[in-house]
């Protein structure tokens, strides 16, 4: 099956942190962020997930950089040993990590000047030439340079920090998603759906199953940037729920 | 920083859905893969999260599969168009996929032999000369080849099938974790931080902002196959804490 989404602006998304592939945090900022990029017009077609090893982050957006419109990144910007995504991304793309002026005076503005120890000065080093991303909740900055926003793993923080970088990015036409749960099993209905997907070239059905004991245990996904095609696909499916006295919910 | 752990097996887990990615599911198989994998000694190292393109499973599957020891593929088992994992790997590994009779004798038993008809037949196929794997919750089998596991994407079953096959891993020394919540700012405790990483370079400890709302904002984990090791970096750590007045809790 190949993509059925016309949409051409596509990203990668790289999380990095040992807690979450350890399994002793649950990653959330996925299903957000690949939500937030559908309202942006950009579809997130890949996401990587990978540990604070420095030759890790670089090979990985090396390999990555020009495969995809935007690349964004989460974790990795505090002020202790195992947050160096600033320094591997600097790496990376061959850029002196200097201290940024503006970067310092938001940790100053945030914490007080006093309080702003060597420490604390780590989190305002940034890749040269790059922009700054602010940071409502904790001070230390965030910052995009090429087509590589880079983010703070905290859920919180993250969301605050696309509140303010829509305007830096350039989406296709939005994608649209349209559900239809149905009171079926996926073996009653594949073969119509893979006649209804070669029908509709353009967007991209999916099913999924959810637990066998819920009502609806069958959830039709119609997703794509033209609506006209989204509806009258679904307005296909619902017709064949009628000729099979199969229950739906829209 | 490089990676501290001495157990030197690994694993990458592939998982296959545009609903993952879309942010329409919430992904949960990784954190509790994670856990398992940590359990039968192997470091889950690596994730990556695909579309329901067959090239780029393919592709995906030929870049990492001699990289890590084992290969964890989630998603994609199902009846419908959508459901190409069992074909894309045949493809990947150049084996033929076929009817497996063991797999559709699974079918006749969870369905009865009348009501599988040619497209639940479809979740018989497996590459040639991978081993089966059960599915209790509905039937149709997940299956292994060379280091690669191929497991449904809905957690209860995804679930039930680990259960089934930790006798054919061979791990390394258990991972355990240690986790010491702090109350104080990463940046008071950086420093000390750093140095306590290079005294014990066998281990990993990473350093994790919670909400600062939190009674204890800060968590510091301790991770690795010698827990003597853990423990007194640990101990450090507590003393550190004593040092400075900073609340603690094991």
């Amino acid at each position: 099956m190949d993509n059925k989404n016309t949409n051409d602006k596509t990203a990668c998304f790289i999380i990095i942190g040992n807690e979450i592939l350890s399994g002793r945090t649950q990653d959330t900022n996925l299903a957000y962020l690949g939500k937030w990029l559908a309202e942006q017009g950009i579809n997130c077609t890949h996401t990587r997930i990978i540990p604070d090893i420095q030759q890790t982050i670089i090979d990985t957006l090396l390999e990555v950089k020009d495969r995809f419109s935007y690349i964004f990144t989460s974790g990795g910007l505090g002020p202790t040993h195992d947050d160096i995504t600033a320094e591997s991304i600097a790496l990376a793309l061959e850029r002196e990590l200097l201290v940024n002026r503006e970067a310092l005076q938001m940790l100053y503005d945030y914490y007080g000047q006093d309080n702003v120890t060597d420490v604390r000065k780590k989190m305002a080093r940034i890749p040269q030439g790059a922009g700054l991303i602010a940071n409502p909740v904790s001070g230390a900055a965030g910052f995009f340079i090429e087509n590589i926003f880079v983010l703070a793993g905290v859920p919180k923080i993250q969301r605050a920090m696309l509140d303010s970088i829509g305007h830096l990015l350039v989406g296709g036409d939005p994608i649209e998603t349209k559900i239809i749960k149905v009171r079926t099993l996926e073996s009653k209905i594949a073969e119509f759906l893979t006649k209804l997907q070669s029908d509709f070239p353009d967007i991209t059905i999916g099913s999924y199953p959810v637990s066998i004991e819920e009502d609806y245990p069958l959830r039709i996904v119609f997703r794509g940037t033209e609506s006209d095609k989204i509806n009258k696909a679904s307005e296909y499916l619902i017709q064949e729920c009628h000729r099979n006295n199969i229950a739906f919910m829209v």
